[in-house]
């Protein structure tokens, strides 16, 4: 047998086309490129501007059940998918996130998909990329370092050093800055206040980039933003600090879509990356339309399970960029369904029909929720090499009897070959005319009556519960006039409800909303329920300590 | 009279020439450079290391008198020069240090020359650049982060958490940094301390990149960084953390030299930027050396006065490059003369030869330091409108009268043109062979004995002082052989002295050392004088916000 070779080996043994031969085969000329050394480049917004003329292509979403530590490859069945539609013939663009740093260097290694079905050059895109993160890193910290200085100059504003919202943030998984003091040392450092840090994937601006249409725009949506609140309790927005102007001549670069390659030469957007948990989750909106113009189809994902990535996306992202996609893929895998049905993560290799049929009950309930958007589905089934035929023909049985298609999912070893089952499934699916954009709740409704839909309609829970400064805040938000807008609920990953334990298809619980703030730059309302980390911490053996580079620059260690 | 136009106006409507084409003009081909658009460009190490055969050419270090609020325009005199020589048809190279983001929205702006002699494209090169700024901000920051989770998960290696001695950093100023409290909030926060941010630029990582000779010999000198003390006071290095391949992965592109173009499409080498007062203040040794490789005449600086940065190029950059300059240009104005002379800032437009003959005594000491490291020396004087012809003639006699030409610079007005003079009495200089490296001290004396030796020599002052504390770190530093380094002393810019409100040329002070720290990566001591502030703060007014971009993407405010 072959050895297995790692994610890293299979990105270095490609053959790399240049980016300018991946543009040509999009429409895009060299002159509409910023090159990043040969297989990076950004799109200028003049080629942008003559691409929306075009028509729309078809825009496919990828999802996922409920993820496990049992790992479902949702990344990769996206760059496989949209490989296995180019290779039956159709023009096809992957439009992904990038990755952040801090991840990278922590548990997860890695995170442009994996072994036949990459994006490339996967040790750049996971590193500096083309310095989106630091543009957002810089333009944040600017805008934080702005207001404590604007209180130590004398505070013409009156801001409540209490109720400063907006966070310092950094590129890195480092608890030590989770709770921190800032301004200590007398006079020359400013005044003394408890701070935080966050990841940057976490800060508002990031969410902004991906949901603002052009530079101008970003520029208006920064200054909206809301950084703190003065003695009286009104709200202190960046304009008022003067340097939405600076923030966005950092971003003027950062707003403007990354071309990149797969492993098998398919053009690919990488550009944006929020939270999931703790925003939205999706690519960016100018990257998505752009891929809709110049592709006949655009493969796109959303961060974690059905529940978070592809509510905001219906919700959010489709509603601000007038979009909707014409089918969603969820990714589903024997293993984690196995562990949804009660199986310990040791035991998943053995055959265990009767728990993936009790774990189907999650996948179920992704699909029914997808329903309610009134978009096609297709189950794609990412295939381990521990799966047994049973299990499969189980699993494909159990979609059947649910009125969904399941596909097998072989791109990590083939690429887009392993695809082709999704692929015919897929362009079955989008042939049919897209339906009216539906959400799932009006943005004129209440806050409440808003999370209250998400929580019964999509996590099957029976209600939600405000904990008492949660109540205070949504008080404030509606005398402030700044409730009217679609709620981003941060919840943790792991189950349907806000309780990570509770696997499957949970009932019968109720969501607790502990903390409600608006984020008038982005345009939504962040409901957080249990204690959602915006700093991750780095682990006994973080994924640094085995990384390495030679004399020859050739990268080790990163997955 | 015509309009004065703006640094960033004359930036716009200069014609650049595409960075291939400024390359070709020094023998690089296209398969050399990895572009960063059409404009930037960073040089690969195969190119590098096929330049390493040629012979060097001549190298001419451009520094100044001790700087005065009223401005030298050193930067804008290399660049000035090297065009001019470039004029005269010799082909001549520039190299330059890297502006730092902070001070860009702070008091400073732009710091990429003026006027007719700026490096282009100065947006970029003011804001992100190549990235290497963010590159080091991330390297030092998985270093931090590495620290306090080792001691988080059980600190095997018993680090004293009140002897880190490794900071966090942001390219930012941000005076709310200076002194925090990190690892707040319970058990999950890790554990707490007290800690500071600093300024990217004043990372030891950035003096590191800037003395390395290659990405292993970076990789080395990272792993060799002493983080901190264990509980028995022995060292605790990167490499005992075993992040430095991770780190080394982060800066596998910054250690690549940066070519861009100035306004007269001089080829120019902007890479790495360590602060003069803190660290020695140099562009990178990789490309200085590139460019003497590549060019007959290369031109460079050193920050500040040539008390901070000459000393610190002839004494720690020369030590380990195995270079010298060819000759020494000593920039002064007028203004700034008779500021030593007297002269309050007010009345600086006012002629006042008596102030001027007065203030030269600071140009005489700076003439005399460089003599010591037998150098032929020119004085280059940038003229300001202000300057009477009086004034201009009676410099000159000064100059002469002290056996040192002078030569006026009006390259701000005039680019290279402005230069001829500069350029033709440089030429003269460098027709001399190189006389052999002469440095102030050996490495091998006493860290008190170095302290002295520069400090009598080249300040002008009667000895030195070293506070208890500083006395207790030489002996600890004495016991651990980690004293037989160059000297790097953190001092005020503003005056030979320690203390800045001493201008002229003091003598009967003593230098007061409060803190001696190693710097084992860079490969440097660094004693600490008066309070030196590793992280600038905000003015009153920032000059972020007056920056700002408008829908095509032009930006106004930026100097």
């Amino acid at each position: 047998m072959a050895k297995v070779l790692s994610d890293i080996e299979i990105a270095q043994q490609t053959r790399l086309e240049p980016i300018v031969n991946i543009a040509g085969k999009v429409g895009l000329t060299a002159d509409d490129l910023e090159l990043y050394g040969k297989y990076k480049a950004k799109i200028s917004f003049d080629a942008i501007k003559r691409f929306s003329e075009n028509e729309d292509g078809k825009l496919v979403l990828v999802t996922a059940i409920t993820p496990t530590p049992a790992g479902e490859g949702k990344t990769l069945t996206t760059i496989g998918l949209a490989q296995a539609l180019n290779y039956m013939g159709h023009k096809t663009i992957v439009a992904l996130r990038e990755p952040s740093l801090g991840p990278v260097f922590g548990i997860k290694g890695g995170a442009a998909g994996g072994g036949y079905s990459q994006v490339l050059p996967m040790e750049d895109i996971n590193l500096h990329f083309t310095g989106d993160m630091h543009a957002i890193t810089a333009a944040n910290n600017l805008l934080a370092a702005a207001i404590d200085n604007h209180v130590h100059q004398g505070n013409a504003l009156r801001i409540d050093v209490r109720r400063v919202v907006w966070k310092r943030v950094m590129d890195m998984n480092d608890r030590a800055l989770r709770h921190i003091v800032v301004g200590m040392g007398g006079k020359v450092c400013g005044f003394p206040r408890e701070d935080q840090f966050m990841i940057t994937v976490a800060s508002e601006i990031m969410a902004i980039l991906c949901l603002a249409h052009d530079l101008m725009d970003l520029k208006k949506r920064m200054g909206d933003i809301v950084v703190a609140y003065d003695l009286d309790g009104n709200p202190v927005r960046t304009r008022q600090l003067g340097v939405e102007g600076a923030m966005a001549i950092l971003m003027k670069d950062a707003i403007k879509p990354n071309l990149v390659q797969t492993t098998e030469n398919t053009p690919a957007l990488v550009h944006g990356g929020p939270f999931a948990n703790i925003a939205h989750g999706c690519n960016s909106v100018v990257a998505t339309k752009l891929a809709m113009k110049m592709g006949d189809i655009t493969v796109t994902e959303a961060g974690f399970g059905a529940d978070l990535g592809a509510e905001k996306f219906m919700d959010i992202k489709c509603r601000f960029a007038g979009i909707k996609p014409d089918a969603v893929v969820i990714v589903a895998t024997v293993r984690a369904l196995k562990m949804h049905g009660g199986v310990d993560k040791k035991c998943l290799q053995e055959e265990n029909l009767e728990a993936l049929q009790k774990g189907f009950v999650n996948l179920a309930k992704h699909i029914d929720n997808m329903r309610k958007f009134d978009v096609p589905v297709l189950v794609g089934i990412n295939r381990f090499m521990t799966d047994t035929d049973e299990e499969i023909a189980l699993l494909r049985q159990l979609c059947r009897n649910y009125g969904t298609e399941a596909a097998l999912n072989n791109c990590w070893a083939e690429g887009g070959r392993g695809g082709i089952e999704m692929g015919e499934k897929v362009l079955k699916l989008i042939e049919q005319p897209r339906t009216p954009y539906k959400p799932l709740y009006d943005i004129e409704d209440t806050i409440a009556r808003k999370m209250e839909i998400i929580v019964k309609r999509i996590y099957g829970g029976a209600g939600v519960v405000f904990e008492s400064n949660a109540q205070k805040q949504i008080k404030e938000l509606e005398k402030l006039g700044l409730d009217k807008m679609p709620v981003c609920v941060a919840k943790t990953q792991y189950s349907l409800s806000d309780n990570p334990a509770l696997l499957g298809a949970p009932s019968d619980f109720t969501v607790t909303v502990k903390d409600v703030r608006v984020c008038t730059g982005a345009g939504f309302i962040v409901c957080q329920t249990s204690n959602i980390m915006t700093m991750p911490g780095l682990p006994k053996m973080p994924a640094a300590n085995r990384m390495d580079i030679d004399e020859n620059g050739v990268i080790t260690g990163l997955f």
